[in-house]
């Protein structure tokens, strides 16, 4: 089952790992696109073996560390009007995090992305309308994500549709060498451990 | 079985919602110091009750939605040297993200505090390597965080471990009553629910 609010609007569906609709290879495509986008495709590590190891489906929700909506126009864009099926126009991968003060969960979108060919349909706004429906769902008060200072137009959409930047923090980063620095230079054998 | 890296270490345990150590009064205790610090104890509105609910304990590891860390300091500070058993100095709340680039698991920690009275003692740096390592272990490659623009020592303290900052980038939040309005907007009866 899956939801369409209409005969000719956009439906959207967790990706899959399997099944009639080819998911998760549409997953991996715009993930391209969207590192593309930001510059940044060289960046792009990820593999369909990696995601799929990673990532939450509908067969596994508890595993994996993130859960990827995506969205299907009932339309092929102007420029491919060969096509007939619908098409996969854009995707939202989100995971759960938390505010100490409020003791709840929100939604942190990591990554949202909408094909260039596709947009100017509401689409973009369509995902956070979901993102902000589950962040309500799971008894989440904050719907959260990052976005690149320069990127001024989605900036322009975010505020438009309701959300304020956090200007007064800055977001620390440890990874690659500084890592294993960090993890080796300890120690100890490790803390006791929680099963999940 | 805890850590203890010697006999005259601190010690780091996940907090547990019973038991012989009163972990969580404990760190209720240093979510209000630490609001006092970042000049936001009225923003506090997590009680244990809701605290208990919300977050992910050794005895219910695969429900709620962040882990906490606290760090026992073997002897108390010299402002309260009447104090004879373990104190809770620290703490550190934590909650796993996600690279969609790396497809990669990561860890974001929340808040990160350490009480004025036990500071100069390396404590924080010993909670960032324990989540360093807790990083690794999970196959992660990323350990975030945010910190106030305004909190330069905190700043240079991290820099100093290896972190960089990630200064490209703000973040959005749509909370409240735009939350509220923006998950009432759309159509539809919702997504295809995972059962997580």
């Amino acid at each position: 089952m899956s939801v369409s609010t209409g005969n000719s609007e956009a439906a959207i569906r967790f990706a899959t790992e399997e099944g009639k609709l080819p998911l998760l290879p549409a997953f991996n495509t715009l993930l391209i696109e969207l590192a593309t986008y930001e510059k940044a495709a060289s960046s792009v590590l990820a593999t369909e073996a990696s995601l799929l190891k990673t990532l939450s489906f509908p067969s596994n929700p508890s595993s994996g560390y993130a859960k990827t909506l995506l969205l299907f126009a009932p339309d092929p864009p102007s420029t491919a009007s060969h096509l007939t099926s619908p098409q996969c126009a854009g995707m939202a991968l989100y995971f759960t995090n938390y505010s100490t003060w409020r003791a709840a969960p929100g939604i942190y979108l990591e990554d949202l992305f909408v094909r260039p060919e596709y947009r100017g349909r509401g689409y973009g706004k369509r995902l956070l309308q979901e993102l902000a429906k589950e962040t309500k769902r799971i008894g989440g008060e904050r719907l959260e994500w990052s976005v690149l200072k320069w990127n001024e137009p989605s900036i322009k959409f975010y505020k438009a549709i309701g959300a304020h930047p956090m200007d007064e923090w800055v977001g620390m980063r440890v990874d690659d060498e500084a890592l294993d620095k960090m993890a080796g230079s300890t120690g100890g054998g490790g803390l006791e451990r929680m099963q999940s």
